[in-house]
């Protein structure tokens, strides 16, 4: 009764991994699509997990899954990637299934877990995750604990309002953190600027990836300097809200949007330090990337699974 | 050794009680001046303490102060009402003068503090105290713990930007929730607007006071009428935020702002269901007002001794 046993469900890829205690290389590794428009998602997961499971030998399964979610109950309340899971209780599912309790949250929350147990985060007490990527999640760690939330919807700090005049976000409202400094908000800002006249080597293109924009940008190309200098100055004002908010010690970027560097990050810590509320939180402030790259959802999973088999979740 | 003494520092005055164990009646009480800007407040500090002593039977000191100020090391960094504490370690000071440990925390932090511990917070373990007045400050409740933070500068929520191009705040940045929702900001408004041009039952005065225009708002004045809207409107959005990032179960309204009551709230209710990420975090959230009116500082300074005491804070 010693495995975990995690599972990392992606739009394209289902993962599952049983890890011995203590370490976090795992002895069994079974990948497999995930076809998530395609009914038979969960018996797909059932048959990725018994490929690696050894019976009379797992202790706990843990979840990383795109949300909402309700982590308490283990229910997928709608995710837009896997539309048959409607209120879908995946955790109690797996343990009818498997025989083990089972324990479920988003897939940022658990980056942010795995970086704090296991990654950049180690030995910090209080720390903010942000990943940017499609989107701009979250996960928080507070007072050495993951932040939930009552729902278990907290942390979604992309979906904070910091202009209520903004971008329409992809959920609908207006300003968001995601609909300035995610990957589509670079491309849409790249396109509307292209089609409000402004040269540039970039041609429209619904279909304008972020690498192409900072590929362009580091060959001098002015718009995509400033489509990336822009998310990363309300990226700035984000952050510092979210050094008031919470006061982490450390401060993980993950995402493939953070991979740009300078082209974001020089903007960003300019635009932080002006908008910061009081320079004191930048003392002794470590921003970071994330260390844990593709693992990190299988690694949060185990870490939840882990810390909640010993009464810390 | 039984006794804990709480101290609230004011601007106006300075308030000392003494408190038996399990209960928040004190069987002493002192209040003093301040005398905030003149030198010698420690000493009147002290004599506060002195006057609700007894000597032995005292087990350990908590204070609410005006911030910022480090709760971990109990140093006040600067605090405006009081000139002569910059960098003052008081804690320190008053455990070398009464031989107890001594806990420090801001007043919003402890006011809030003391809804979870006494108030309309209990039973809650995730918590979002607003307390709007001449500033907006916050006390938070993650997983039953009050959030301090590294630098314990922690739950700033009247600091968070909203809109970049928003008023000015006291602090020197744009937008902040307190620019827009503050008693300051809202007699502010009335007064830009008096000076444009808009009719009013009120005239400019920099001295206008947020009751007088929830006075005049009340008789049906329409500029009176659209400041608390705005204010609210505001706040709708920055508790919408709030919710992303905490999702407590229970919001609460402290400071006189908040006693303007429907002019305030209906806006906010309103602006908050448009803005709010998902409308999963309103069901069953309490929304309310806070219980324990002038005490709430005292009983924070009270419930974060007897925290550190019990090895819980």
């Amino acid at each position: 009764m010693s495995l975990i046993v995690a599972i990392d469900i992606g739009g394209t890829h289902i993962r599952a991994a049983a890890y011995t205690p203590e370490s976090t290389r795992p002895i069994a590794h079974h990948k497999t699509r995930s076809l998530a428009q395609t009914p038979g998602v969960f018996d797909r997961l059932v048959e990725a997990v018994e490929a690696i499971w050894q019976e009379g030998n797992v202790a706990a399964i843990g979840i990383a899954s795109p949300g909402p979610l309700d982590p308490h109950s283990g229910t997928i309340l709608d995710t837009p990637n896997i539309p048959e899971w409607a209120n879908f209780p995946i955790a109690s599912k797996l343990t009818e299934r498997f025989g083990v309790p089972a324990y479920l949250d988003n897939d940022a929350n658990l980056a942010g877990l795995a970086e704090w147990q296991f990654g950049a985060g180690k030995g910090h007490s209080d720390m903010v995750y942000l990943t940017i990527s499609t989107g701009v999640g979250g996960g928080v760690i507070c007072n050495n604990r993951l932040l939930q939330g009552y729902h278990g919807m907290g942390a979604e700090l992309g979906h904070m309002t910091i202009d209520p005049n903004g971008p329409l976000c992809g959920c609908g409202h207006r300003g968001h953190v995601e609909s300035f400094s995610s990957g589509p908000a670079i491309a849409r800002y790249v396109n509307e600027r292209l089609q409000a006249g402004d040269t540039s080597t970039l041609q429209p293109d619904p279909n304008l990836t972020p690498a192409q924009i900072a590929e362009a940008a580091l060959k001098g190309d002015a718009l995509a300097i400033s489509a990336y200098a822009r998310a990363g100055e309300y990226l700035g004002i984000a952050v510092a809200n979210y050094l008031a908010i919470f006061d982490p010690s450390i401060l993980i970027f993950g995402g493939g949007v953070s991979q740009a560097g300078d082209l974001l990050f020089k903007p960003f810590e300019a635009s932080l330090r002006r908008h910061v509320f009081h320079p004191h939180y930048l003392d002794n402030l470590t921003i970071t990337r994330a260390a844990l790259g593709d693992d990190a959802g299988l690694l949060g999973a185990l870490a939840l699974a882990r810390l909640a088999l010993n009464g810390k979740k």
